[in-house]
């Protein structure tokens, strides 16, 4: 099932994707309200209304090699950083080139939405904790992240997260194409078989340290070739099995 | 002023501090309600709910020392990490040492709480956009701190930030002195004027990246003395005009 959050009359409303046609639901899990709308047109929202959006970095070994890091000794832990809810950006949502990066990069990524509150999740009981599945778009300032001892800025500046477009209920993630393109033009294409580390322990990992609330996000590392963006690129992540998530860097 | 949050008959409620009397009010900024309690005795709660939790690392020379870090060329900018909410601790709660550190310590601090919404602050207008000032303590996991690329286990598990007992609004951050107590001994006693960057300096330089919301709390770094903690500790950090925020380690 797909879920979707919209705008409608300047309220966010939960939903259900059915072919062309969105069906209201009451709140996220709620029964349809009997009201719809068309799909084409809606303005849809970030899918979701995290406490905070948990990251994993270098989770491809061929992402690894591209940032000139050492791959002979691979890490032995998922490497997690935080943003917070103020990165979060809407499908179709514009987002402006900052002005004091000179490299500003894309990563595309599959990302996660958690259903019910998790701690110290065992690896049966991970992909139970899962609400929906969408597409991610971590942007990043490839320059800054060099420089600073922390990825506050690199990563976790005002509308560094576009998320969406809709939540996938029925998605299992083992092995999924993830795509990424700019201005049409294929920049990024991996799967999520080549990960590190998998969801399952990604989720193990993090909940380790960290409670999960219902509508945390976590994204979960990107494949090579990640690249800058230009002012007026159109960037489109694309997971297979979910959808395509847009972005116009302005 | 001094605002508190209060569980009342497992119900956070906000209130004004008179003397040893709280004075329940509608809402944080609300008129007083007429119901009163007596302070001692009252279930104090961290008195934030913030989207996110915004620190600022080494910003006091002798800590930077303290630490083996190359003080020849102090930083430019603020060096700033995250946490989550689910990094808060309420008054006098306890905090389980963690069973993956070996090394867990204490930072004493001043932190603050906004009270709107806040974007590209500049300096007139910083301290405007505080709702009050209150105890922050940072809790550490000095181990993991060194070997992580990012922060998240040292940094921003769950309830490895204990907050508060109280916000004061009437409070120039200028010039306060910041101790902490370990077991009623004395191993931190900095002052806010030794900050490499001063509360001011922090808020415009955050928000150049992020929007800070209501609600959202400042932890402004550490003077020197941090150290490990052992199970049995009690902790009390000490900000002067505010009060103590105490803290067990079991």
């Amino acid at each position: 099932m797909r879920l979707v959050r919209v705008e409608v009359n300047g309220k966010p409303q939960w939903g259900q994707v059915e072919g062309e046609v969105i069906h209201f639901t009451q709140g996220l899990t709620g029964a349809r309200t009997g009201e719809t709308t068309v799909l084409d047109g809606a303005k849809l929202l970030a899918p979701a209304q995290p406490t905070k959006i948990v990251c994993v970095g270098r989770n491809y070994v061929n992402h690894i090699k591209e940032l000139g890091n050492d791959t002979g000794d691979l890490p032995r832990e998922p490497g997690i950083f935080l943003k917070g809810p103020n990165a979060l950006a809407h499908p179709g949502e514009s987002v402006e080139y900052p002005s004091w990066t000179q490299n500003f990069h894309h990563e595309g990524e599959l990302a996660l939405v958690i259903g019910q509150r998790a701690r110290h999740l065992k690896a049966d009981e991970a992909l139970g904790a899962v609400l929906g599945y969408t597409c991610g778009l971590d942007l990043t300032a490839r320059d800054l992240q060099k420089t600073d001892l922390q990825w506050f800025r690199a990563k976790a500046a005002d509308r560094f997260c576009p998320l969406g477009p809709w939540l996938e209920t029925n998605l299992n993630p083992a092995d999924v194409r993830v795509q990424l393109r700019v201005n049409g033009e294929t920049r990024q294409d991996g799967r999520t078989s080549h990960m590190i580390f998998d969801v399952v322990q990604i989720l193990v990992y993090i909940t380790k340290f960290v409670t999960l609330e219902p509508g945390d996000v976590v994204l979960t590392g990107t494949p090579e070739g990640v690249g800058p963006l230009a002012k007026g690129d159109v960037v489109e992540v694309e997971v297979e099995g979910i959808g395509v998530l847009k972005t116009q860097i302005v």
